[in-house]
């Protein structure tokens, strides 16, 4: 049995990860870490844990919390506060997966740049290992700390890695139109997040300055060995969406060459052969119904003859594959078990 | 190994049976039978089950479906049509576990005049057990033919049985206020079931016409002896929401006599008690978001003393515990395996 | 021209005032106040305002605004609150639409029981008319201060009042489930208004406690002339429906004598005849599709021979009816200007 | 009074004509045509029209339909069935405003490639103005039949226009990615239509082959004098979203030379200075609740120096401004009224 704790464990992300848990015969609870809810049972505040593997569990403050016999710890906070935990952690001598910003870049100054703040343990950042089990599978086995990717860096990279790989495409004109559910902006209490202000509602944020860009930039760059102000720039523009839940990237790039439609497919149905969460649809483009409550990633391709250009269409949802079921899906590369072991539930449709 | 078949794969239902028998470690699939879609994929028609269990499987026509090595059979199918389908297998030795109205009653007549038309079956309809779980778990061991309960009608008997059992409410004044996502209504080509006309709507339909008031009468008069005439009425009104899962039931009764609401949580938890799948919550009234997804039915009671009137109210997932999750939950009971086996996935949140 | 003032100007009430009243041709904006937005341009906030009356119009403190030439002045803040301003404004000799609940009660020692705290101001309570127009349209011509009625009350008012004016129910047997959309709860930053919480959701809330019970009992008890311990007593449950506008209402009445579908019709028909705003519909239940962005309140009924029950459902739009667009009402007849004037719209469809 | 009349009145474009041309104080309607509900009251299908200047209109059949009253028609049909009943009302003498996308194409031949049939009326089709008011004012004035523009079209051309006409981007690489409410897809019974397909998901459909592609283009190369195979070509990718009204289109150019976000901002603001109905955000992006309902549209922009692209943003409401609210704006050209006559609503929020 692997005995997990969760820092930060009443937000969206804690209890995702406990959803999918429950259903992990591997997995057992150590620490249900929260400290605004400190005190209470789990089953008071969210009654779909009742007589559940979890029914008895008390939510507890980090600080008293008795990590002593846990094996994995997942922290589930803003970042910037996230460090000072993971540090700690980390010191003790745990095994982490942190689901924050915080440790996701290999370049620090990249980090300090688009999160506007000194990182405090750049030591430890080099440390970690960026759990895109798809592009680092071989280096999660052996990590002590996984920095869990963005949501929408996720949906992106997928759709973009087997290109990038390739070196087929125009890497200065890389377009990511992203469309997110709510659930990504988490639990907090403000306006924008308000039923009234989202529903029959869309618009853009963080237009051509969301953070996620540094960090799917951070990643192709050095996929094709590109450095500082040579790296990759994408035009990254992230849409809230009236859904709860998932990611739909609409990606836009130029294809170096003529290619058919069927040599594209052919490219990312050999990038992706044999992994169990990545699939390629034949004829037709992904849709978030098909990957909701799931952990897996639909990707859909179109070549383009009259503008040259390729669309690749990915969707996934973003509190399973975009967060808590990557977590797991790396817990489950550590700890040497099957890659799917507790994440194969299948959509939930309607 | 249980060998499933389903009759009707291709609807909500059909499509939910396998989201769930995916993840049922005993269910194995036999035939999954669609005239509409004879010959295609499964996975062609809904990507969500490529690699798993079912992904090799190729919709057949009923006519030619080898049902040899069934041991089961859901069939998912209109009123009407069923009987006919439901005695033929029957009539092959098979078990059946039927979706449709047609052999939930016990009196054929008020399933004639409520649903207007003849049955062909009565014999049979006589041999059938009504599949409410937790009202009849010793007679559904030794059935043959299950008639899988309405989704309005589980959400309701579960809400009323403790009380009519202990016979301590006014049986002329029960009026069932329920609420339901439109999932219920199925895949059905409808103009009232367009997104346009759902979204940002709601309504009653039905208005004290609606046919699981029979049903619902049905079980309640039996459970207190009262026939025929004698039969309890209850006033029932269904309203459609724009949700795509879920069931709210509100429920209004008189109490003959007084009680505190400690007396009448006590009830409701004493008759429950060791339920796996039904949840007296304390002190708060169950929401949608509580069950989406599970095969939970959670209640609240209130007890109002100025009016002296109960109200109770009942959540669950009309897709799950008022439809294939309940089926599932039958099968288990016919094969004597753990009741909850497939079944222990708690509701997606947010 | 009628010069209208706002107090609580930026909340959802006040825009939707502000986006009738753009469409008013006897209507003038003097001084739009909000002190939380004090200084800022309405059109910075909401740009659905520019190039419009209100397109130079700058939000101002309270304290600063200068009421010299305003005719009129809508309170739109929380109770308790409103209270001191409405108390400030009326000796300053203006006329006030209040939506609060503060002035709504005949009788002040019920609004203190339901409300748990005294009223400041019990002698200009007295002065206050409850201000339903089908209800009290001569004493609003007269009056100087108007208590705009609640959204669920006015709903569950317009449904009811034929009935008991006519003796013909059981006035102790009188249920209301009310559906209400999100945007009654206002702007304000709770958790249970965030979209994830909401959406796809549904729950009851306040049951047998919501404060609304209380304003309708008022007006009913006061129709057929009960009083104090006497009064009606009627049981009110409110639920929570993701939807941002609309109420509907579906209320159940015991008759005391046998009447026809076609007398039912009959009386509501006579009673509302002439009302510009109340419609009784044939042969069909209202939908709230049929009255969203409008001030429209339909209703539908129906008899239940079975039961010998009456199902009566109202629909309207909260924001609308419910709330701005009947304080505009309200102000039309103070000023003798056609009833309808500004709120001739039609439900926004599809 | 301009007496109007509508073929296909009971589709949702036809009743957001009635919606809006009821508060349109010079229009008066004469003949509400509609093959499939002839014979019946308009109020009895849609009851929002009680008691408006519609409440007697009674839907006839197009064959029996008296238009010798009538000043100018609406034709709500779908494309291929325009083109007769344009043609024969046109040979009547009558003005009209064609909303399909038969006359939508200078060149007749771009038309019959993209719909994949013949034109009938090619002749006719020629003497068709292209009714973007923003762009063909003057001609609109004088014309006998208006091709009322596309949803994404407008959408698209309000926020690629001032780009073209200053020649200031590169036109071999403009990308729109759009997304629409489900109102654009009208009434028609599609699965694909279905709430329960439709809600908590979104997609792209017609990748790289969406007509509305060639509709864009038609319009932007006549812009700049490209003909032929010469003409501009444009990557669009439409999306459909969860909601009822509302299109949002996200549009990514390469800026030929460097300009500042000023130098941007001046650009749009003179191009659409004067216009009612075209606004230009400063320092933010439109969000569909912003225009829900009305007939604007806003145009954000931000030019990004990392990548060298500028981003424009438009929102506007498909059914208003996309659909029935610009074809009350062409109404008003062509009969010299007020250009927002009938068309003051601003956007219905929350």
């Amino acid at each position: 049995m692997i005995k997990f704790s969760i820092v930060g464990t009443t937000g969206y992300v804690g209890i995702e990860l406990l959803r999918l848990l429950q259903q992990h015969p591997e997995a057992e609870a150590a620490c249900l870490i929260s400290n605004s809810q400190a005190g209470k049972a789990l089953v008071d505040l969210y009654p779909q844990f009742r007589d559940s593997k979890f029914s008895g569990c008390r939510l507890v403050n980090y600080e008293e919390a008795d990590l002593s016999d846990t094996d994995i710890v997942f922290t589930a906070l803003p970042h910037g506060v996230s460090q000072d935990i993971v540090a700690e952690l980390y010191n003790k001598g745990l095994k982490i997966i942190d689901m924050s910003g915080d440790f996701r870049y290999t370049d620090t100054a990249v980090y300090e740049k688009w999160y506007n703040e000194k990182h405090k343990y750049p030591k430890l950042n080099e440390k970690a290992v960026f759990g895109l089990v798809e592009l680092n599978r071989e280096k999660i086995r052996k990590a002590d700390l996984i920095a869990n990717p963005g949501c929408y860096v996720t949906a992106s990279l997928l759709g973009l890695i087997p290109l990038v790989t390739k070196n087929i495409i125009d890497l200065d004109n890389i377009i990511i139109d992203a469309k997110s559910g709510v659930s990504g902006a988490g639990k907090s209490l403000k306006i924008t997040n308000l039923f009234n202000e989202v529903h029959e509602n869309m618009k853009a944020y963080n237009v051509a300055t969301h953070r996620h860009t540094s960090e799917i930039e951070n990643v192709l760059s050095e996929l094709c060995g590109r450095k500082g102000s040579e790296g990759i720039q994408v035009l990254f523009t992230p849409h809230l969406i009236p859904i709860k839940r998932g990611i739909l990237a609409t990606i836009y790039v130029d294809l170096k060459d003529k290619y058919s439609q069927e040599e594209i497919m052919k490219i990312y149905q050999e990038y992706y052969q044999g992994e169990p969460f990545v699939q390629i649809l034949e004829d037709e483009m992904p849709e978030i119904k098909q990957v909701v409550g799931s952990n897996y990633c639909l990707i859909g391709l179109k070549y383009d003859p009259r503008t040259d250009k390729l669309i690749i269409i990915t969707a996934l949802d973003n509190m399973v594959k975009g967060a808590a079921g990557q977590a797991i899906q790396n817990m489950n590369v550590i700890f040497g078990i099957k890659e799917n072991t507790g994440l194969e539930a299948r959509a939930v449709y309607p």
